[in-house]
C-alpha cells in the first residue's frame, strides 16, 4: 500500500470519549481520522495500541512528533502532564512526553488549574489559545460550552480565571434519568419556553430547585408539550449559570466557541441579557491551538 | 396450612419501587409483609396476581376490603385514582375501585394537585392525613424528604399548599452518575461541610451552580476527602432547597416526616437557620393514614 499521506507532524484531541487524529502539514490539514478510543474507555497500556492503530497509515520511515491536548493528559489518561496555575498563557513551551515502547513521539499539552475558587480545565487550554492565534490582541471571556462549560477572562495573552459550570452534565442526567425523562420523550424546542425560563432563573436564581419538579407537574396537569419542557429546562439550568458567572459576562466582550444546539442557546440566553456575542468554530480552534503547542515546543525533537 | 391471621382489612403502601402491604385489625398491625413489585416494574395487569402472591396468608373465605396508597393509583398504575386540588383535607370519602378479575376488593386513594404552582403528590397525602390523626389540631408545615422532598402547609385539618423539590433525586444522579462520583468514592459525612455548605447555599443560591464542578477540583486539585465533598454536595442541595422554600419555613411551626439520615440532615440544615423541627415516624404515619381513609371510606363495602 502507497503511503500518499506524510504529514510532518501529527495533531491529536483525545477526550474522554472521542479520539480524533489530523495529519498535518504546517498548520494544513492533510488527512483526519477518528476513533471511539476515549480516554475513559482506555487503561494505561491501551494508549499507544489505540493511536497507533488509528494513524498507522500518516506513519514513515521517519518519527513524525505527535502532539495531543485532553484528557490524554489527565491522571486516569496515558501520562499525567501536570496542571499550570492561572494567570499564565494557555500554553506552556513545555510539553510531558508519553511513555512509549514504539517509535511513536507523543507529547502532551498540560491543562490550567485554579487555586480558588478551585478549577480545572484540561483541553479547553488548547482552543483558548487557537482562539488567541485566530484573534490576535482580543481581550475579553470566552465562553466554551459542553457537558462542563468554562467561562475563561482572557487578557494580554493569558487567561487570568475561569469558572466551570455542571449545566450540561445536569441537563443529561435530568433529562435522560430522572423523573423528567417521562415528560421529554418527544423532540422539539420551543424558543419563548427557552427565554422565559433563562429570565426566571437570572431574575430569581433561588427558584431553579423549587421550578424543576413544576416542568414534570405541568406535563401531568396541563399537557405541557415536551419541546416546551426540554427548551425551559435548558433555559432553567443556562439561567442559572448566567446568574452564577454575571461577573464573566456583564458588560465584557464575549466570545462563544461552539457550533452546535448548544452553543446557540448560550448566544441566545445572553440575548436575553442583552449581551451580544460572537460564535466561533470549535474544530479551527483546537486545531489552531495544538499547532501552536508543536510550532512553540519545536525544541523537543 | 392453617390461618392464623385474619385481619379485618389490608392496608398497602405502593410506591414506585416497592410494595409494602399490612395485617390490620382496625388500627392494629398484625403482620406484614413486602415485596420489590413496586409500580414502576409492573405493567396493568401485573398488579392483580403481585398484590394477591404477597398476602395470600391473610385472605379468607370472605372478602377482605384492602387500602391503597402511593404510585398504585397513577396513570402508570394500576388506576387511575384522579388528582385533587388543594386546599383540601388530605383524604376524601370516595376511593377509586381498581379493576379486578377475583375476590380482591382494592380501593385507591388520590393524589393531591396544586394549579399554580404546578404540583402533584401521591402517597404523602396518606403521610400527612396520618400524621394529623396523630397530632390532631397541629397547623404549620410538614417536610416529607425523599426523591422528591415535600414541603405541606397544613391548616385547619386541611393541606393549604404545597411544593415539590428534586434535591434528593439530585443528589443520587450527581453522586452516581456524574464527573462527581469519582470524588464520592469513600463512605462519610462531615457535619460542617455540609452546615458550610448549607449557609452558603441559603445566602448566594445562584452560587450552585458554580459550586458544583469546584467539588471535584478541590478534590484534584487540594485532596479534598470524600466525606467532605458528599456532606458539602447535600448541603449546597439542600441549602438552595431551603432558599427556595423559604416562604415554607421561616417563622414557622415545621415537622420533619422522616427518620433517616435525608431526614437528619433536613434537621441539621433547619437548626443552621435557627429553625427547630420536630422529627415523626414515616410509618406511624402512612398507617395511621391508611387506616383514617379505611374508617372514613366504610362506605364502600
Amino acid at each position: 500500500m502507497s503511503k500518499d499521506i506524510a504529514p510532518d507532524w501529527i495533531a491529536v484531541d483525545w477526550g474522554t470519549t472521542n479520539l480524533r487524529a489530523f495529519a498535518m502539514q504546517g498548520a494544513t490539514v492533510l488527512a483526519r481520522a477518528q476513533s471511539e478510543d476515549g480516554m475513559g474507555k482506555l487503561s494505561a497500556d491501551q494508549f499507544e495500541p489505540a493511536l497507533a492503530a488509528l494513524i498507522a497509515d500518516w506513519l514513515t520511515a521517519d518519527t513524525v512528533p505527535i502532539v495531543a491536548c485532553g484528557m490524554v493528559g489527565s491522571r486516569q489518561g496515558w501520562v499525567e502532564a501536570p496542571y499550570r496555575p492561572v494567570p499564565c498563557t494557555p500554553l506552556a513551551d513545555q510539553l510531558t512526553p508519553a511513555p512509549t515502547s514504539g517509535d511513536l513521539d507523543v507529547r502532551v499539552i498540560s491543562g490550567l488549574s485554579q487555586a480558588a475558587p478551585s478549577d480545572v480545565m484540561r483541553g479547553e487550554e488548547t482552543q483558548i489559545a487557537g482562539f488567541m492565534q485566530l484573534n490576535p490582541g482580543w481581550d475579553g471571556v470566552l465562553c466554551l460550552p459542553g457537558t462542563h462549560t468554562k467561562w475563561a477572562q482572557l487578557s494580554a495573552g493569558e487567561v487570568v480565571s475561569f469558572q466551570t459550570f455542571m449545566s450540561g452534565e445536569l441537563f443529561a442526567l435530568l433529562s435522560d434519568k430522572s423523573v423528567l425523562r417521562h415528560s421529554l420523550k418527544e423532540a422539539g424546542w420551543e424558543d419563548d419556553a427557552f427565554s422565559g425560563a433563562v429570565n426566571d432563573a437570572i431574575s430569581k436564581p433561588e427558584r431553579l430547585a423549587a421550578r424543576l419538579f413544576g416542568l414534570r407537574a405541568g406535563h401531568l396537569l396541563h399537557g405541557t408539550g415536551a419541546a416546551t419542557t426540554r427548551a425551559a429546562l435548558s433555559g432553567l439550568l443556562i439561567g442559572a449559570e448566567l446568574a452564577a458567572a454575571r461577573p464573566y459576562w456583564l458588560g465584557q466582550n464575549v466570545a462563544i466557541l461552539g457550533m452546535g444546539r448548544q452553543a446557540n442557546a448560550y448566544l441566545a440566553a445572553l440575548e436575553t441579557q442583552g449581551v451580544p456575542a460572537m460564535l466561533v468554530d470549535t474544530e479551527s480552534a483546537t486545531l489552531a491551538g495544538l499547532t501552536a503547542a508543536h510550532r512553540q515546543s519545536k525544541a523537543y525533537s
